[in-house]
């Protein structure tokens, strides 16, 4: 194993990291419409699962970029995702991020319904009047929400981000966003998480400037 | 594939899917005092390569719940680690966690002297006068500052989590903490994040109570 440090300044770091994915990728046909996402999901996982994956709706990512152009919000299911954000790329078009979870309304509302604070919290994004990305890396329960709150016509997402990690209800969750007619992009199976959906988002303002 | 939505309550879900760890590990041997740690790590991620690559020297478990119980803080490299991180039990015992990256005076130190914030970020933290424990899931940087930290004797962590994630001298930042005889819990090889350094934040925090 190659143990000697590699000397980089550090604006080269992600660069190089880039061009390692890029090679250890070599012969893999990615859709150039989705490299950059694929790239930056195994870029902060280390994880080369991401390849075979991720799925995309027809023209998910053209059309989450004009929404977010057009200054479209951005909601998390959790705090680690909306921490890991480029708030201030998002910000330059518009746009806002919003984590409902620690909000002492929805966590009442959770208690008094006896479901998840994180399904909760969708209900809350629902009453956002503003075009709104959905980013979901933790809690299959928020997909579950979001994908009821479609099926009610409450909800009109401009993307779902739907890559909650786990055991419990994961795969199902992310199928039945899979079946909806709402742009999405998907990490089927158990994988994902918070850091995976913010790197989605960050692949997405990345290409904006 | 089954699709059927499995009917929990929120509070059954953790439970069950630690139910379903265990259920594949079976047959893995794991040292009890790690156990809970490597579990917390594979529900974080879906990786079960976590019950493989993660390296704890000899009684880091002990000696961390020994710090955290006397009030230690915990340093992260990134602000998404210090958002997993569960606060109120850390404050429960007296312990803060702290995030330099976003300072001011770190991003100044940074481009003075041609290094990463996140090495810089550990300088500053190095200045704190507590005992510390060391959450890296981010920047190989901030591992290697800190291992010259130590050999000059500037720093005296408590634990060292060391789960940076990525392609450029990720596996040698953590080949380097291995062979110091500071506490630690290193995920070798490429793989970690920042949500595994908050996983096993909580997975320590978490049996103080």
């Amino acid at each position: 194993m190659h143990m000697e440090l590699e000397h980089l300044l550090p604006q080269e770091i992600e660069k190089r990291s880039f061009e390692i994915i890029t090679k250890e990728l070599a012969g893999k046909q990615l859709n150039p419409e989705h490299e950059l996402i694929i790239k930056r999901c195994i870029h902060t996982t280390a994880d080369f699962d991401y390849a075979d994956n991720l799925c995309f709706s027809k023209q998910a990512v053209p059309k989450a970029l004009k929404a977010l152009r057009q200054g479209a919000d951005i909601v998390t299911d959790t705090q680690m995702a909306k921490a890991g954000i480029n708030k201030r790329t998002l910000a330059k078009f518009g746009g806002t991020v919003h984590c409902f979870i620690a909000d002492e309304d929805v966590a009442l509302e959770a208690k008094e319904r006896g479901m998840t604070r994180s399904a909760a919290s969708m209900e809350k994004a629902g009453k956002l009047n503003k075009k709104v990305i959905f980013a979901i890396g933790n809690a299959p329960t928020a997909l579950i929400k979001l994908h009821e709150m479609i099926q009610e016509g409450k909800v009109n997402p401009e993307l779902i981000i739907g890559v909650p990690v786990g055991f419990v209800n994961v795969v199902q969750s992310k199928e039945l966003i899979l079946k909806t007619e709402v742009p999405y992009i998907v990490a089927r199976g158990r994988k994902g998480g918070s850091n995976v959906a913010a790197a989605i988002c960050n692949a997405l303002l990345y290409q904006l400037v």
